[in-house]
């Protein structure tokens, strides 16, 4: 018996306009994805001489180290060259697992935007996760020729500390009516929180941002995103160098407010979006959400008076309600995305609402 | 004027064709790459009670923490399922950035064998890069209630150490005439060494062999690969639990020639290779690598007394020159990844040079 492939003209066509649809504007929803290109790089590195001691099977050594590197790792789709790339850089105690597969198991941002045709790279910060740290403080700790109180501090938050700080609810073990956070999968977020050794880091300048600078020169041009701890940071890497920065999208975290007018007049060249989500005014923390809000408030109108176009992206303004902290992650993070495309393309790119 | 789309009969067979390609047996070569699906999830993991100095914006802290987690990202090709999944555990000083990109920019192993239709799983070490590490004694020794010699070692390569141990040459800045390591590229390798925090994990029991373990659980079996310091993981993972291993790829370590027989007799139910590059003996390495390949020799010979399926893939004696110890980057890399999948499908799999 001759069979025919594909079996039927249904399935063939359906075939065909699967394949079609990376080619004809359609963006990729779930099911497959397809990757024009993918991997991992580093920006930035300098060597360091250190005498190390002795430690596991590594003899005492004399020798050079790299340090401040930023691990990058990214995805381009097939479309991505016709949108601007977007460089997400997550917050203290976390790495870029934050932006990935969601605690309770969705799609993160990082594959969402790569479906919505951006290219994306995922930062780890200097001195966290794949980027490595400088060690030779806590060895000279050890071999004692620093002082204990000179050692960097650890910063590690506990489920105690995340569960207000992040704004799950009022009190730890206590969720919010309208919490969007996937508490049942909150284990899965502790996973997440690891130690943040930014204290090793040269305190003059955090090479965090000297690396954004050049990450965005190298990609030639891209929209920055930071949260939290980092949320204020596209905003400082543009101080270092705006050459390469498209747009800034900086999620919950204190504002600067007391920048300069060059300073000013630099930002306002860079469209600006700051996005809050629910809550701010509802938990003790060891810091005020609202000072937060309030300064980041200030800070738009500051750009805005120095000709900038920037925006408070207040979720609760827009009726989106129950956000956290960690709003990438909460149960309406595809809903969220996709305000910060909208206003990517709308900003940065121009495109008001037209398919490009 | 009408336009028909797609434009002509032959641009419509090759269409066609490249995305039937998945469909037909065909695995994926150069250009774009389709994934069913992809994302990263945690295995294991348990809650320690800790109290903390205050730090950076973090007041001092008393409440739980999750430590001795193990980070996996992963990617499943349309095929994934015809093929048992591989599971790449990086070595000392190093994170998954060992299986991705080369330091040269070629396409590293966790796509290649994607792109061979295999679901591929990258670990980081409990304790290192995006699983976190337990910062306690290093706290406590900051507060003054641990010595100072009780403090965790920090295990960090040099860049001196690292040509000499990792085979580049001779010595430091001179390469072997048939070094296969990309040379020209070795500031890119540098960037990947951070430190190693093994030493503060429980002595008793990696967690990373506990969390292997589980991962070839999770996964309904899977084919472990461990490099360098975890060269010889896939074998104590197996004997905390053997249920979910398959196989096992173990490159260049020293391997551990007195288990008792009834641990021999639970690693001979699962096939093992054991791979070494060149030029084991023409280096002065704090550690003999002519001593490590003995040693693994041995552990052959007793696997294959024990009834298993055990081989030494050392690439001299098949003709390949010139590999140093981070084979999974050097300009042969592909090659070398084609042997291991020549040897799952054989060995694993049992199909012999079969298309599925």
């Amino acid at each position: 018996m001759k069979t025919h492939f594909p079996p039927n003209a249904a399935l063939r066509t359906l075939l065909v306009m699967l394949m079609l649809a990376p080619l004809t504007g359609i963006a990729q929803g779930a099911g497959p994805l397809t990757i024009k290109e993918q991997g991992s790089f580093f920006v930035g590195g300098e060597h360091r001489q250190v005498s190390e001691p002795a430690a596991g099977v590594i003899p005492a050594q004399t020798g050079e180290i790299t340090v401040n590197q930023m691990y990058v790792q990214y995805q381009i789709p097939l479309r991505g060259a016709q949108h601007v790339p977007v460089v997400f850089v997550h917050g203290c105690c976390l790495s870029s697992k934050t932006w990935e597969t969601t605690p309770d198991g969705r799609m993160g941002w990082s594959e969402y935007f790569v479906r919505k045709d951006r290219a994306v790279y995922l930062a780890d910060q200097v001195s966290r996760a794949r980027s490595g740290f400088d060690p030779s403080a806590f060895n000279r700790v050890h071999e004692g020729t620093l002082a204990n109180a000179q050692m960097p501090g650890i910063l590690d938050a506990t489920h105690q500390f995340a569960w207000t700080v992040f704004r799950f609810g009022p009190k730890f073990g206590e969720g919010f009516a309208d919490e969007q956070f996937p508490l049942a999968a909150v284990e899965e977020l502790y996973k997440q929180m690891i130690p943040d050794l930014n204290a090793t880091l040269p305190q003059n300048l955090n090479p965090t941002l000297t690396q954004m600078a050049a990450l965005g020169v190298k990609l030639k041009g891209a929209v920055l995103v930071g949260h939290s701890e980092s949320g204020f940071f596209p905003e400082q890497a543009a101080l270092v160098d705006p050459t390469g920065i498209r747009g800034i999208i900086s999620i919950e975290m204190p504002c600067n407010t007391t920048l300069g007018a060059m300073q000013l007049a630099t930002l306002a060249k860079i469209p600006t979006l700051i996005m809050f989500g629910d809550h701010l005014a509802d938990v003790k923390a060891p810091f005020s959400w609202m000072d937060a809000y309030t300064g980041c408030s200030t800070f738009v109108e500051q750009l805005k008076k120095a000709g900038g176009d920037a925006e408070m992206l207040y979720l609760p303004a827009r009726g989106i309600k129950g956000n956290s902290h960690m709003l990438m992650q909460d149960k309406n993070s595809n809903q969220l995305a996709d305000l910060l495309i909208a206003w990517i393309d709308k900003h940065v790119e121009g495109r008001n609402g037209r398919t490009p």
